[in-house]
């Protein structure tokens, strides 16, 4: 839904939307700067205040950034509310709900103080840095990404589903195979084990010791990592494929102009010109 | 082998056939979506009776779950032996077996009473969701994927083999350099962490200690790491070939032949045959 | 800037400048291979000298070693000062900053003895590796590698950005899942955690314990071994551009035949017929 | 060198070396077959010997095993050598070395009873397996491979030598930054680490325990993560070459203009001109 301000909306307005919503002027581009820099020092105070050292010395210090950023961000909010055209419908767009959450979760601590899930979620408001994308040269290829994957997507789809059977398939031989004892107490937890497997992650928090388990393990792993060649296989292919269709129609046109109009672009055969009916 | 019914078998099989074995008709996608979600319960059930707290408590609710599905994928084999045309094709077929498979360990438990490996090989009946992919637009994507695959068997295989091998060479060299103080207790356990190694999956429930046996490992960590790009590069430079393909053939000929010579491949604008020079 | 000697420079500068700074002569490439084999002669030295066991023992001969190659490489650079037209714009280069931190270290250990910082990163030395890359076909490939990662920068920015963004979110949300008894202590550490996980590393330092925890990593873990795709599709594309772009230019006819000889293949602004004049 | 027996050599020297060395023929396939078969059984026995239960049991059976694969492959050694024109060119060959060291360390644990490296490396006769890979479609598509690394070998070395550096550089600095006390011991140690690390492989054996370890760390693993590309691209757009060349040449015109109007794009087996049907 189009949330541009109407053209008979007062000059302050229209000019403060495109501040705020666009960049495609020097104020516009100074503003996105601006927040990005805005939203990863407030991370970045999130994460400080999270490690229990830095929290016990600066942590007032922490509190009183966050509070401006908040701050900050809450104005950012209510004047993007005021400039757009329908408020609601800016509300509930997924930027409009990221835009929110940027504020929320601090505002949300004052009444459920103390809350640790709420202050953590803060982090969330990192997701605004994808606003930054609409920034030139950045729009065409993050949309190329964006193409190429949805391209992609039933392939992808099939590809996650298959290895979604794989994992519990062999979750569930290896809790039969290793048991309980060697780590693998429930299919759940088997499955885990195999997603840490397959993805060739491997942490070793679980690991078989069984012959048989070792080796239905090594068959997994290869499986993993010559699966891996699929997905990689699927969006290579799709992100060569717009270079490749701009491939040619060939033909070459005649490398003669005509001598009368000076048009190019004859057919190689051509024997009177397209444009002027001249011999050529 | 053709299991559909016959064209004189009763209205009530072919309409029955159409349901459960197509996806082309209203009913027989919904079929295909009840019995997805079917099996996903059965074997969520499954997963959950495996968890030790949660048996103690839902133990009783999740067996009930599990007989009341394990009837529904009773009856609905015993319906598709019933509708098609030859059931014992239908039931040594590999989707045939995959639908027995689903009920057979739960049935088979009834008699050998408590067995932990039957009902464990419950979630076999995953494999069922393979069903779902003739579902619409997957079996195109379903079909590159197993196509791309298929051209590549050979390439494939001789990269396995060339990845076996090396694994048994090095793992023989990490057994004779480590030995068996350091976990590498004899060769086929050392080819087991040479796979988890290879393949970048690397546990660390064996690891090198001294430091020949930790040059050695580097050296094939490097080759595992630049190997996946052999098979990568297979498989995508196979699935990049449709669309390369689909590059205009270049300089259409003339379609017609000489009437004199038969000749083909006139030139497009030919007026003159060129191996016989009568008109064309 | 040009650094090479004047024209007008005596004849044992400008061969001096040739065989240390150029390739193309059988001097100059014997002196890169033999400044090679000492950049990595006194590297393995740094190295060896850092093994407790060895320095005990060989200790003296490795230091003697190091003086020589010091000693050598302070020469290098100041002939390479003397023979260049502009001393100062070669040491501010980014090859003579190289150059010129290859002896640093050593020299400023003399001063500040038993520096056990200064000492180690006179490894940074093996950089100069990347002079030896002028030699003949290396430049291509290199060049090759380096084009291809330059036009996607700005997709691996976008790609990079996102990856930042998952691995802030999951961490965060692990911090608050899992909590400090088990090893997420703090946002950061958690963070840390993500792009361990991410990766496909799996040091398996700090892994999940909590069913929440375990199955978020799972899909973090899933999402990092799909994403992967990403950027070697990216890099595969561009690569593959090069022979794609050897095929020709297009050019598209017009679709109308000729009103009057029903030939086709015509300009697409074309006004006549370029077989028979006639107004198409 | 040529080691095919010559002409005017007796009959039974010509069979032998075709089914012995070729697999043209039934009998040479057979042969390669049997040979595949007591390789890999060999091997086996090698394997299960050194599992030390299993040697406590059936130890006396798997020496007698492996005797009698010994002494076959001695046999067909000495025919091998028999059979060929020049023996000393057979032997001193990859292949002839390969298949020489089939049998020498077990013939040499004869004399220098009960070493324990010569028992070992008695799997390095899997390589022979190799020789299999003449059979029939496998020649082309490990061809096709081997191609493809060769073409790209040049880019390889670049792209190696560049991730050799990166992983000496970020090992020193790990070595300085981390210290003894947290595992990076030596800077080979920490190389080592670094490998582990940048192949995405991670042990946690060794794992950064400071923050400013943690955040290199980090960096390395992305680097390593998002540098997995540049192989894979690498090969990936190599293999992709050969498909797009296969696209047709367009259609090879005759390169000859009429000698009476000039035309040209001539059918390549024209011999009438197709505007004015005069003799090309």
């Amino acid at each position: 839904m189009d949330i541009r301000p109407r053209d008979d909306a007062p000059p302050w307005q229209r000019v403060a939307y495109r501040v705020i919503f666009e960049s495609d002027t020097r104020a516009g581009r100074a503003f996105d700067i601006v927040l990005l820099i805005a939203i990863v020092l407030s991370v970045l105070a999130v994460m400080l205040e999270s490690v229990g050292r830095i929290a016990a010395e600066y942590g007032h210090f922490l509190r009183v950034v966050e509070w401006v950023f908040t701050g900050l961000f809450l104005v950012e909010y209510l004047v993007r509310l005021l400039v757009v055209r329908r408020p609601l419908a800016y509300a509930l767009s997924l930027l409009g709900i990221v835009d929110f959450l940027a504020i929320v979760p601090a505002l949300a601590a004052l009444v459920l103080a103390g809350s640790h899930y709420l202050l953590a979620i803060r982090t969330l408001r990192l997701l605004r840095v994808f606003r930054i994308f609409k920034l030139g040269r950045f729009v065409g290829e993050g949309e190329f990404i964006v193409q190429a994957l949805k391209a992609s997507r039933f392939k992808i789809l099939v590809f996650l589903t298959a290895v979604l059977t794989l994992v519990v398939v062999v979750g569930t031989l290896m809790y039969v195979v290793e048991g309980g004892q060697h780590g693998f107490t429930s299919i759940p937890k088997s499955i885990y084990w195999a997603v840490v497997t397959v993805t060739t992650v491997g942490y070793g928090d679980i690991s078989p010791v069984t012959v048989l388990g070792q080796s239905l393990a090594s068959v997994l792993m290869v499986m993993g990592y010559a699966i891996i060649a699929v997905p990689t296989g699927i969006v290579s292919a799709q992100m060569a494929i717009p270079s490749t269709l701009s491939t040619p129609p060939a033909v070459a046109y005649k490398q003669a102009v005509c001598p009368a109009c000076q048009a190019d672009g004859h057919h190689p055969d051509a024997k009177f010109c397209w444009r002027c009916g001249h011999t050529v």
